[in-house]
């Protein structure tokens, strides 16, 4: 299992990103996030901050992308968040030619599609992400409720766009995990299970 | 694990059937099949072979439901795809009564869904089923491609109609399964991993 290469894509609040480090942190493999905006920061001369931060709001960008039929930039140049786009990937391929990895989220498993990456989805009921998002980021419920939607709707914009894929389209993974049936730590414990079983055939 | 109730949903040639056989024999849960075509038979005094044959071309027959907005017996009447819905929807809940159990198909997710089931979809790239197809039925290529686009299309037809979800949305399941990234013994045992973790929480 040291050379597994696991892209995690997830509903936000569902707990992917926890989710993520700890499989990475069992299995001994190494799990890329900040790095990743690190590495795209110094490759396309922008600031880890201003990159982080676009992530959160990517599907606006986008939308003036496709207002524009060019990009943020003028028509026909290449807008900011093409650049990150393309940043992050280079860096996700960079960091997956060096053996095994976690990958939690920026369309991983579509950057990765030639390397025989084991691709999970996790997703969650409502009530266990609002608790999540309430109990993690403090938020009162119906702020908590508006966020997990809008983030999800940001993910999937950014996801379709990029990728010409349908993000949480089944095809697109190995494996689709409800983490609220389990728990984090039993959804931790099954997707090893089955990253074990993806290595075995 | 005795008193687990497992459904599984399945796309047509992913190998739910004999996945879900397979389940039920190494946890040694009772399988439900063919019981439920007779049980619904003789609720409803149509015969098994006419209630398996209708199992096939449900789409049809609710095509002509939506058409005439009423039955396939009159406007306003119960038609014959709603009186097989309704018997084989009342089998599923007496056998579930009894202890743990495997049920394939027959929207048993949606209904036992107060029964606290374990509910699972199970799918596969195009690649695999069309050759599960192809040996096991003895189809062409060409066939065996139409014939798996069909029979989904006649499952989600069904299902949504029935149930008012939408067939394959990750919502309705704990779990979805890509066969091909397993193979039928890597799925069975993983779903099987999988159950225990949906108990112990």
């Amino acid at each position: 299992m040291k050379n597994i290469i696991i892209t995690i894509s997830r509903e936000f609040g569902s707990g992917g990103r926890k989710i993520g480090e700890e499989i990475a942190k069992r299995l001994d493999l190494k799990y890329f996030d900040k790095e990743i905006i690190d590495k795209a920061a110094k490759d396309s001369g922008l600031s880890p901050d201003f990159i982080e931060k676009e992530e959160q709001t990517f599907s606006n960008s986008i939308l003036f992308n496709l207002a524009t039929s060019g990009g943020q930039f003028g028509v026909g140049g290449t807008s900011m968040v093409d650049k990150i786009f393309v940043a992050e990937s280079k860096a996700i391929k960079e960091f997956a030619e060096h053996g095994g990895c976690v990958i939690v989220g920026r369309c991983a498993d579509y950057v990765l599609k030639d390397k025989n990456s084991f691709n999970v989805f996790i997703y969650a009921n409502e009530a266990f992400k609002t608790n999540r998002i309430v109990n993690e980021y403090g938020l009162d419920r119906t702020s908590a409720l508006k966020t997990l939607k809008s983030r999800d709707k940001t993910r999937s914009r950014h996801y379709n766009y990029y990728c010409d894929r349908v993000w949480g389209d089944r095809k697109n993974y190995h494996l689709m995990v409800n983490s609220s049936a389990y728990g984090l730590d039993g959804s931790v414990d099954l997707i090893i299970e089955c990253a074990k079983k993806f290595c075995e055939k």
